[in-house]
C-alpha cells in the first residue's frame, strides 16, 4: 500500500543498529525483547524502508570478540547489508558501557583509561572504514562527573582535544576520509556531561588541528533535554558549514533521555526541523537514533520505525505546501524596506547621521499571530 | 565590623545600576521601589563596598534626551563616580525594552531597525569609552522568536555577524580598545533567543572578522535556566581565552529569569563557580547582575549587594580550605598512572600494540562520594 | 467565510479581559499596544466569535475607584456585554499587582494585609454575582516565597484555608451561588508559589469547611511549566467531581509563563486535552488564559483570539475521527480479559490461590507505537 | 572518631535494601559493583550507623522463589537484622522490574495484570509484616503513559482506588497494622506518570474507603525533578496529617532520576527541608533512597551512607543555630500586628467596613534579604 509517504532511498534514512535492537531495559526494569542479531536488524529496517544502518563497533563486534569472530562477524553483516541493499554511512565507538569507562573515557582522570578509549576508537574507525561509513561519530556520554571535585573542567577541555586531534589524524594516516560528527548531551549518565550542548561543539572545533574534519551531529532529544530550541542550534551548525549528521527522534524538554519515535512528542518543533532541513537542503543522512517503547515486540519496533520515516515524510510534504501557500508568502515579506537582507547596513557615517522615528517603526503589528495559526492549519491538514 | 569577608576594592565587585536600581516590577505587578537616581546608586553601590558600576545607555541616559541633557548627565555621573572611588568597567547597550526592538534589534526582520540597533550601539560605546569602560557586552534580549514561520535561523545568524563585525571595526576606528563580550540566554523575554548559552557564542566568535576581539559574558542564571552545569560553561570559555566578563547571580533551574542574590538559590553550584574563578587567576570583574526581592526597600537593596559580596567572599575562603585540606588532596592524586595530564598519549603504533586489563582499570573506586561528602563539610564549615 | 471550525455560543468559548486587553509589557520591556478599554474588548472577542469575557475586579474597575465611579463603570459595561450577546461566567480577584501583595494576600505574615485581601475579594464577589458569574477562580499568585526563612509553609497552608472558608460562608450568606475553583501554579511571579500543582488544590479542598462548594481551575501553562501531563491532572480533577473551569493556553514546559495562544506550543498534547474534554462531557466554559504575541497590534490580537478557538475546534473534530476510527478502535481492545474494567479484582482467598504465567502475560507487544502513529495521522489529517 | 554528627539509633536513619545494593547500572552501562547480599547490606548500613532497612519484596525474596527457599530466606535476614540491631521499619512491593508490568499494575489494561499485581502486593505485605514493618510505601513506577492513546487517564484513577481499597481492607482483615503511604512521581520509568506529585495523592486520598490508613512517601528527587519545592509539599502533608514516610536524597531539577547523596546537590534546600522536620516534630523514619555513584566500590558506598547521615546531622545543627539567632528571630517578628496568626480575620461587616491604607502597608521592606543571607552564614558556619 504504498503511497506518498512511502520511503525511498533516496530520502536517506537510516536507523542505529542499537535503535531497532533496543531490547527495552531502563534504570528500572529488565529487557523485554529477545536480542536481535545484527543481521536481522538489517533485515528488519530494510523491510520498513530504510537505506542505512549505523553502529557502534560493539552493536556488531563484542567487545571481547577474538580477531577471527570478529572477521566473521563483518563478514557476515556485510554479506546481509548486500542481501537488502542497506548501506553504512555512518560508523561510531562505545565508549560508555564498560565498567571502565565509570568516569570518562577521553577525559578520565587515568591515563590508562584514556589511552585505552582512544585505541577502542581507533579500531572502531577501522571497522566502518572498512564497512564504508564517511562519518564517524562521536559521543562522551561517560566525558562528565557527579561531583566537580573530581578534575577541572578546563582539564578535561584539554584531554578531549588531544583525543579528537589523534583521531583526526588517524582518519589521514590511514586514508579513511573519515568528517567526525562530535554530539552533545548536557546530563544524563553523567550528573552533566561536558560540552552540554551543540553550541559547546561548535566553539570547541576552531580549537582543533584539523578543524575542517570536524562538526557535528546534533540530536532532538539532547537539545531538547535542556529545554533548547533544536532548530536554532541546527540553523547555526548549518550555517558554519558543520552539521555532518543529525539524530533524528523526540523529546518532553527537562526529562530522562527518552528516544521517541520521531515527531510524536511535538509535532510543530518536528515541522520546522524537518521543514529546515528540506529548504536548506541538507544532503546527508536523515538518522533515526530513538527506540520503541517498553511495550512493544518486534512487530512494534517494526511499526515504530515505519513512523519515525512515515512522520518525517508527512511533514516534507506539509513544508513544501508550507512554502507554497500565497497568504504565508505575503505575510512574510517586509514592506517597509527594500533591503531587509544581509549586508545592508549604512557606512558608518551616514548611520550616525541618520534619524530613526521609533515609533513609527514601531506602530505597525507584525502579523505573526496568523502567521503561526496558518501554520498550524497546514501542518494539521486543514488548509 | 570589618572582617576577613568586608569587599575591597582589589576583589573587583561591581554592580549594574540597573540591578540596585531594579523597582521591582514583575509581569504580574507594579514597580513597589520609588526610582534611584543612577548618581545615588552609585552611593549606594560605594557604601556597600563594591569597586564598580556597569550601565545599559539607558540607564544613565533615557533615549530621548537631548545633547545637552545627554552632557550634564554624564558629568554629573562621572562626579560622583570620582567621589565615591568608583570605576566604570563595563558599558552595554539596551536593544530591548523599546517597542521598536519586539522582534530583535540585529537580527531584525526590518532593515531600518537592524541600522537604528547598530547606530544606539555606536553612542553606547561613546557613552561607555568616555566613561573609560574597557569591555563592551552585548545581550540580545530581543533576538529570537515565538513561532520559527518569521525567518529562517541562519539568516539571523548572518545578521547578527554583520553587526558585531561593524561593531568591532568602529572600536577600532574610534580608538576605543574594547573588548566585547557576548551574553547568552535561552529564552525570555523572548519565547526562544537566538544563540542560547554560551557555547553558541563561542561558536560563532570565530566566524568573525576580528575574532579576537570578541569574548562571552556567562551568565550564572541564564545558563542555569536551561538547567546546564554553569562551570562547564565557564571553564570551556576560559580555556579558549574568551572569558572576558561575567555576570554572576542565582537561580532555581527550569525556571522564569530569577536574578537572585548570588550564591542564595544554590550555594554549592556557587562555590565550584568561585573556586575555579580564584584558581585559574581570572582577574576580570565580578560584576553581580542580580537585583533585590520585591519585598525589600532600599535598606534590603543594600543588605542584597553587601550578601552578593559577602557570599562571594565566604566561598572564597573555602576555596584555599579546600585546596589546603590534605586529605581531599590525596584524593585527587591518580596513583595508577605518572603520565596523567594531558599530552600524554602513546604514539599510534605503540598505542595500537597495547595491551589493557578492562577488568584491572575497573577494578578501584575512585572515592568519589567521600570527596564529595569533604567538600561538603569543607563549604558547611565543620572541617 | 464561516466553516465548521466557525466558533458558536454553544461551544462557550470565553476570554479574560486581561488577555486580549494585554499591552505587551514583560519583565525587560515597555507596552507595545494601547490601553483597550474594558467596553472594545468585549466587541473584539463578540467579533472574533467568543461566548463570553471573565474578568478580574480591576480588569474592569480601578483600585481606586469611587463607589459611584465604580457603578457607571459596570453600568456600561454590562450594557457592552448585553449589546453583544456577551456573558460574564467567571469572575476573579486581582490579588497580585498591587505593592501591597509584594508578600503574599491571604498567606501574608500582615494580618493587615490578610485581611484586606479578604475585603476586596467580597467585593470582587458582590461584582462577579452583579454580572451574572457562578464560577469564583482564586489564583494565588504572590502566595509564596523567594526564601523559606520567612515562614513555615504549613502556616501559609493554615491562612489559605482560613480564607477561602470565608469566602465560601460569605458566597453562602449572600446567595451568590458561587463555586469556588483554586487555580495552582508553580512558581513566577514568586520564586515558589505555594499550592504548586492541581494536586496540592485537590489535596487542599477536603480540609475545607465546604469542600463541595470549592474545585480547580487547572492551566495548560500553570502545569506545564513543571513539566507534568497536564491531561493527567485534569483527568484526576474530572474523576473527583472537581473541574470546575480550565484554562486554555500552550507553554514549552521549563520555563517562563508563556501563555501562547491554545495548541500553539504543542498540538499533541493539546489534542489529548480537547480529546479528554469532549469525551467526558465536560460543560463549562473554555476558557482561553492566553495573550497575543508582544509583536502584534490589535489586529494580531483579533487572530490571536480566532486561532485560540479555531484550533480547538479542528482539535474536536479530530478526536471524533479519532473515535471513529475503526483500527484505532480495535487496537484499543484488550482481547485477554473480558473483565478488564475496573471491580473486577477476585475475592481475596481466590486471588491468593491463583497461578499466574508472568512470562505469557508479558509475551505480546501492546501496538502502542502503532496506536500512536495512527493518532499522528489522523491529528495531522492524512487518515 | 565519633563527633557531634555520629548517627545514632534515636535518629531513626534508614536505608532501602536496593540502595546501598544498587549495583551502578544504567540506561549506558552495565553494571560495576558485585551483588551484596541482603545479609551483608544489613552489616553495611549497620556498620555507617543506621538503624534500620527496609526492602521491595524482591530485594531479598526473588521473584521465583519456592515457598521454601522464600522462608529460608527471611529467616537468615531475621538472624541478621538482629544481629546488628537493625529494625525494618517499612516495606514495599517491587511492580516495575518484570516485564509483566510494562503497562502499569494496578493500573494496567489487562485484567490479569491488575489481579496479579495486587496479589504480589499482599504477599509483599504478609513479608513486612512478619519483618516488623508498620509503614508499607506503594510506588507505582509503571503506572502510566507514553501515549495517552492506551487508556483514559480517570479510568486509571478509578484502578488505583480499587487496588489500595483492597490492600487496605487486607491489611485490616490480617491485623497487619500497616499504615500506606503513597508516593509520588512525576515521569521515568514511564513518558508520564500518573498521580505525578505528592499533592496528586494528597487528593487521592480523600476518595478511598479508609483514608485514615493511607498518607504519603514524599521523596526529594521526585519532586524537584519536576522543578517543585519540596518542603512546601511536606509541609502541605504534614500540615494534613499525612507525613507518614519520608524518601531523603538529592537531585538536580530538571533531569533524569538521579537520587544522589542526601544534601549534595543542593545543601539549601536540604536544609529548610532538615529544618521543617525538626521544627514540627517529625518522629518517622529518616529514610534514604539514594545510592552511590557509578565511580564508586563498596567502600564508597559506605562514605555514601556515611555521607547521608552526616549531612543531615550537620544541618539539623544549623537549624538549631538558626533558631537560637537573636537577629534572625528579631527580623521574623511582625510588628505591625499583633495577631498575625490564622484564626484572625474580623467578622464581616466590620471586616466590610474597614478602610486599609494600602500605601502604608506596603511602604516598610520586609528585609527578607537581609534574612537570608544571615541564613547563608548560619547554614555556611560563619555565624
Amino acid at each position: 500500500m504504498a503511497d506518498q509517504f512511502t520511503p525511498k532511498p533516496e530520502h536517506k534514512f537510516s536507523f542505529g543498529l542499537w535503535t531497532v535492537g533496543n531490547r527495552g531495559r531502563d534504570p528500572f526494569g529488565d529487557v523485554v525483547r529477545p536480542a536481535l542479531p545484527p543481521v536481522d536488524a538489517v533485515a528488519l529496517v530494510a523491510e520498513a524502508g530504510a537505506w542505512g544502518v549505523n553502529l557502534h563497533d560493539n552493536d556488531l563486534v563484542p567487545i571481547d570478540a577474538t580477531s577471527s569472530e570478529r572477521d566473521r562477524i563483518v563478514k557476515d553483516f556485510k554479506s546481509a547489508c548486500d542481501r537488502h541493499h542497506i548501506v553504512v554511512p555512518m560508523a561510531t565507538v562505545n565508549l560508555f558501557y564498560d565498567p571502565v569507562f565509570r568516569d570518562g573515557a577521553f577525559t578520565s582522570n587515568d591515563a590508562r583509561v584514556r589511552a585505552y578509549a582512544v585505541q577502542k576508537t581507533l579500531r572502531a574507525m577501522d571497522l566502518g572504514a572498512e564497512l564504508g561509513a564517511k562519518i564517524f561519530v562521536l559521543w562522551g556520554g561517560r566525558e562528565g562527573t557527579e561531583t566537580d571535585a573530581c578534575r577541572r573542567a578546563d582539564e578535561a577541555v584539554k584531554r578531549l582535544r588531544e583525543a579528537v586531534n589523534y583521531l583526526c589524524q588517524y582518519s589521514i594516516d590511514r586514508n579513511y576520509g573519515f568528517r567526525l560528527a562530535l554530539e552533545a548531551k548536557p546530563n544524563e549518565p553523567r550528573g552533566d556531561i561536558y560540552m552540554a550542548t551543540t553550541g559547546a561543539y561548535l566553539g570547541f572545533i576552531p580549537t582543533l588541528d584539523r578543524p575542517e574534519m570536524v562538526g557535528v551531529n546534533p540530536e532532538v532529544a539532547h537539545e531538547q533535554m535542556a529545554g533548547l530550541n533544536f532548530v536554532h542550534a541546527v540553523a547555526q551548525a548549518w550555517e558554519a558549514g558543520k552539521l555532518f549528521h543529525i539524530d533524528l527522534n523526540d523529546q518532553v524538554p527537562g526529562r530522562y533521555d527518552q528516544d521517541f519515535r520521531f515527531g510524536s512528542a511535538n509535532p510543530k518543533s518536528a515541522f520546522w526541523l524537518v521543514k529546515f532541513l528540506e529548504d536548506v537542503g541538507y544532503d546527508g543522512a536523515r538518522h533515526f537514533d530513538a527506540h520503541a517503547y517498553r511495550t512493544e515486540d518486534y512487530d512494534g519496533v517494526r511499526e515504530f520505525a515505519r513512523g519515525c520515516m512515515r512522520t518525517y515524510l508527512i511533514l516534507k510534504e506539509r513544508a513544501k505546501r508550507w512554502n507554497a501557500d500565497m497568504e504565508i508568502q505575503g505575510l512574510l515579506e517586509v514592506p517597509s524596506s527594500g533591503s531587509s537582507g544581509s549586508g545592508s547596513l549604512p557606512a558608518r557615517d551616514a548611520l550616525l547621521a541618520q534619524n530613526f522615528d521609533r515609533a513609527a517603526m514601531a506602530a505597525k503589528g507584525l502579523a505573526y499571530e496568523r502567521l503561526d495559526q496558518l501554520t498550524m492549519e497546514v501542518l494539521l491538514g486543514v488548509r
